[in-house]
């Protein structure tokens, strides 16, 4: 295993260290591994937390600023946090407006932060609600979920809903907000290899040099299928095609995000933009934002996910608002 | 070779189609390969154009835009753009106040530079400077350098120079911030694999699965030496001691710069900035600003660079200042 670690076990608490190091704007509560922005909890202010399990950065703690989410819990790699964290940033992110959870669905991300949200509002009488994103449209259900995954919908939710929250919007409207993003996005990924935990020590799954998996999960779960290498206008097929089938786009401003599974470069993700843009101009849908990078990860993966949201003019209105994160930043 | 490619010859066109589909605000002209900024050339401002070979993005084409660059050449994968490319580019960028090239330190690149910089001066009476980076203090002298290399400190050269021409400062002015950003930045490198290039279809050079590379240049020239794999700590002493040695960092603020080389996941990245950090501040140095991310990469490498810039307040300022591009935006 190749990878610029010290003890496998410590490396999230290390990574932890060095993004308060880095960026003295937001607050690390280092026993709970928990981010805060530097100002939590704003008073008035939906808060908006989020967490899950590591390895996905920048996803959840590299979106914690203003206009985005109050504070993100890290679980270890590709392991849900635990209630007692999730209950600690509840109460840490509550500005007196109520909390929203952002979480991803996976069956121990989603059982504990419903236990945390039940014992805060049970001690504290705090009003906490939930969204669970599953816009994946790859699989039903998959090694560690119900129903869908949760994947590159929760990138552009909690921007939105971040967005919505900053203007001082009431808890209902956040995570209306929020439920509208993730009833409106549909997802595909794919991989050219597998990633390798560190407390593995090894990849998570063999993919023969000549094989790419379609529909990966960002934990390196299965897909629909192991198919051939394929040219590049070829996977951008395989991904837009389930994604469209799933969804009618058109007639809407469409907001388009082609997302690096870590180890895949720009280059090649501006590519295959060029590609899934194509596809959607000649499916009719009109792009009206776009996001292109590594912003949902799956550590050293190499591969990409596609994410189309149907939006509206105050989905735009959200998204174009100033927010000021450690990994998506413009306007402030 | 597992890439998101159609033809590997024609990657750098069709990413250029995406970068232009997905950055409107952009202009590119896909003929030369050159990015501009959309309202370029600004009346009355100092153009800053750069370029190089392709496979180090987001630097120079993501750092296109306000407060940055006014163009960038693309050329193939890790070729200098042509002479020709350069000419029309700074043509381009010509808003009557000069133009201001920014090279890394490599042969072909100087050399192209410099003609199309000669080939304008002669035609048009256009003034022209240039300042070549050079701050990688691994090896004096390289494959396709003489001298040192240009690494990070082009990044951070860029951001810098690019809000003095925003600012509206002379030519002469623009050149003397960048040159004073060259010459109080120091670079080191480190590979855990080789990159490849779509091309050549293997990767560049053979490592060890128990080996790594400390001094690695962005091409995957070689470096200082070849030593058994080691833990982050004794990687990121490998890194300062030589940075450190090289020029006396002590009373000044310093930014630190933790750059991936492509395939490193965030994770690991801040754990590195952990330990560089912390050791810059048992050698007394005070870190003042930080940048933690891949910026100027070499494809589908793993592994990272560091590079300390010993800074004053100007440039602390200029470092602040508002920038909006594809790869670095904040306050814009």
């Amino acid at each position: 295993m190749k990878k610029l670690v010290n003890h496998p076990a410590d490396l999230v608490s290390q990574a932890l260290r060095g993004l308060a190091a880095a960026h003295p704007e937001l607050r690390v509560d280092h026993e709970h591994r928990i981010v805060y922005r530097g100002d939590a909890p704003v008073r008035g202010k939906v808060g908006l937390l989020s967490g899950g399990g590591s390895g996905h950065e920048p996803l959840h703690a590299g979106f914690v600023g203003p206009g985005m989410l109050d504070a993100a819990c890290a679980g270890e790699v590709f392991t849900s946090p635990v209630p007692d964290q999730v209950v600690e940033a509840t109460r840490g992110v509550d500005g007196g407006a109520g909390v929203l959870h952002v979480v991803k669905n996976y069956t121990g991300d989603v059982m504990n932060f419903e236990m945390a949200a039940e014992l805060v509002a049970a001690e504290t009488g705090l009003e906490v609600l939930a969204v669970v994103t599953d816009d994946d449209v790859a699989v039903q259900d998959s090694t560690w979920t119900a129903g869908r995954r949760g994947v590159g919908a929760t990138v552009l939710l909690e921007k939105i809903a971040g967005a919505a929250a900053e203007q001082g919007r009431p808890l209902a409207e956040v995570a209306a907000v929020a439920r509208k993003v993730n009833g409106s996005a549909r997802s595909m990924g794919m991989a050219l290899t597998s990633c390798t935990v560190p407390t593995a020590g090894r990849p998570t799954f063999d993919l023969p040099d000549d094989e790419m998996e379609i529909g990966i999960g960002i934990h390196g779960e299965p897909g629909r299928r192991r198919v051939p290498l394929a040219p590049a206008h070829e996977i951008a097929e395989m991904l837009v095609e389930p994604v469209l089938a799933d969804l009618d786009f058109t007639g809407s401003p469409a907001v388009l995000f082609v997302n690096g599974m870590g180890a895949t470069p720009l280059l090649e993700l501006y590519l295959m933009y060029d590609e899934v843009a194509t596809l959607l101009g000649k499916a009719g849908v009109t792009v009206a934002r776009s996001l292109v990078g590594p912003y949902i990860t799956s550590l050293d993966m190499a591969g990409c996910s596609v994410t189309v949201l149907k939006a509206d003019d105050d989905l735009l209105a959200l998204w174009d608002a100033p927010v000021r994160t450690a990994g998506l930043r413009w306007g402030a």
